[in-house]
């Protein structure tokens, strides 16, 4: 395809899959499409060993690194002195223990302070830094940052590496900030999507973010698992698109065997936006860990970012783990972000296979328009 | 364009128009579109005095009504020997005072007894069905039902006379009851749309829906204000487009001054769905209203419809009377239903420009999605 992002980048096909499975990446990217690794889970040791991997894996086509910069922190997060999880109210562990056992969740849990210092510090601006370090010590063909402003370092980092910098929006004017910011490349990303996520639809925020930030090269997501959803991004004027979700029930995918599950017989109406795993709004899989943070009478409602996400992330550990065992309790709470088109997903498939169904009904879908219109 | 619902309907271009405003709808229709007249505002006297005038100005082309059926609604509504606004509690009606009051709205309101009574039945299967009967005594080319399956009387009557039924849907499940009970013709309409909508948005919903129901044709709905955005729409493969907020900013719009202007100037974040103004979720301008009803420490909650409508529609016709006058009170509660594309309309336009300017944008997404994929 004659994308300018497609000559740019040197793909074929510009579907962009964001995934944390290396597997996946390499598999999209080897396929003719852009595998983006999600590096937020990795230390920067584990990030090199992933991305040494990669390089041998793709043979030189392209791939990218995501990390997540978010905007705004709680402060004790930069403060290396203090444990992280010593930030967190006894209100709000108390709570999870209460979760835990009321829903008979038995596994045994990992320690949780070290785990949750060193994963609370990288999703700091000065954490991420890290990650990018490795990231460009690598032949990487795109580095994106997922919440906010990417930091001023990092664009300069990139720019003398000769890598784009990608960013991902939800709202016209925080486009407009990213390319202010420096950013190369915008992932309008909409509502229906997985993750943290704004509140306008796809359908209505691409066109608008195409306007604001032209020539700035624009990417939609969200809402998007299939070649007919790309068409429809594509026909917005997005030169391209930036898929989560569909990976997720993918062969490759790390996805926990019951999450996975659940996923393929959720219906579109089984996600909601909570503020429970993360400390922002993201799109989730509804369950009843959703269900007793955001509705629950005793919950003392979530905390901000990061420290929702290291109570979260402890706990959902145990929980999966649990599930994993099939304790009914535990498959009640468990859940993983996901996106709106978790509906559409209903079996396991290669990702290659993925990429391929969509360039052949991206091309189906085209055509239709064309004979309609002529 | 080469649609089936084109050839059915006998129309240029598959644009359909939902507008209160039989203006609107006389100029889509004329322009090459299908004009739809949103007839739960009028008596079945009113409503024939409007498509009698209609009948006169669209030269024998083919224009629509919907009437608004609710699956369920509050029993009390059905009951002829009580005044409605009598089963509307105390401290609803208290609370409306009280913002009234707060807000420092001083016209005078009409007495919202009988008006209240009408509305009310209005809504109700018995109500529409007056409304039915009117509409199949002039020459339209659909009736819609925009809020639950179509009655089965609705169903028997338009079949006899040969008048396609279209229904609005908000998901999957809806869409096969919907086609069960005789629907014709499914309008997928997505979480971005202006009033009574669902959760999924449209990008998600559509190929669903176009998949469940084939080969009953699918008007996509929610998110569509610009030719790419109908572009997108039909990549996911539905036949045609049904919008309804691009009109409220029209020239011909009935929309008050003060409501339009707040629409001219809103983003796409200024929308919020919201059960303050019907009883049941609806998109529609954020206002010190919504906020009230909905995050108020005072609010009582909004009840069911159709009792919130009436009590809602009752208080709206006097803030909007006085946001006429530039009291800024009146102007911080005045809103009315909208969906997230208010964001893209930035100007007033002739109605007939809208479809030409949409007809041509459309052309242009579709080249350009051609010239891509070469």
């Amino acid at each position: 395809m004659r994308t300018a992002i497609c000559e740019r980048l040197g793909i074929e096909f510009p579907l962009f899959a964001f995934s944390h499975c290396r597997d996946v990446v390499a598999a999209v990217t080897n396929a003719g499409g852009f595998g983006v690794l999600g590096a937020v889970a990795y230390s920067p040791d584990q990030l090199d060993t992933e991305l040494t991997w990669l390089d041998g894996q793709v043979g030189g086509r392209p791939y990218g690194v995501d990390v997540l910069v978010p905007g705004k922190v709680d402060p004790s997060a930069h403060d290396r002195r203090v444990h992280l999880m010593d930030a967190v109210p006894d209100r709000h562990r108390d709570f999870v223990t209460h979760l835990l056992a009321k829903y008979g969740v038995s596994a045994p849990g990992r320690p949780m302070t070290p785990v949750a210092d060193e994963m609370g510090r990288r999703v700091t601006a000065s954490g991420a830094t890290g990650l990018i370090d490795v990231a460009l010590k690598h032949r990487i063909g795109l580095i994106a940052s997922a919440l906010g402003p990417p930091p001023p370092e990092m664009v300069t980092r990139a720019r003398e590496a000769g890598v784009p910098v990608a960013a991902l929006v939800g709202t016209v004017e925080h486009a407009r900030r990213q390319v202010a910011a420096g950013a190369d490349l915008i992932v309008a990303q909409g509502t229906e999507a997985g993750g943290h996520t704004g509140e306008i639809s796809t359908l209505v925020l691409v066109p608008q973010v195409v306007d604001a930030v032209g020539p700035v090269p624009v990417l939609a997501a969200g809402g998007i698992a299939s070649g007919r959803q790309m068409a429809a991004a594509m026909a917005l004027g997005a030169e391209g698109v930036w898929c989560g979700s569909v990976w997720l029930t993918t062969e490759e995918a790390e996805t926990s065997p019951a999450v996975k599950r659940k996923m393929l017989a959720a219906s579109s109406l089984d996600t909601v936006r909570s503020r429970s795993r993360t400390g922002k709004p993201a799109r989730q899989l509804k369950s009843a860990w959703t269900e007793e943070w955001d509705a629950g009478q005793e919950s003392p409602g979530p905390l901000g970012m990061p420290l929702q996400m290291l109570l979260a992330e402890g706990a959902m550990g145990r929980i999966v783990a649990a599930a994993e065992k099939g304790e009914p309790g535990a498959l009640e709470l468990a859940n993983y972000f996901v996106g709106q088109v978790v509906g559409q997903l209903d079996r396991v498939r290669p990702a290659r296979d993925v990429v391929y169904e969509m360039i052949a009904e991206f091309g189906d879908a085209v055509d239709r328009l064309r004979r309609l219109s002529e």
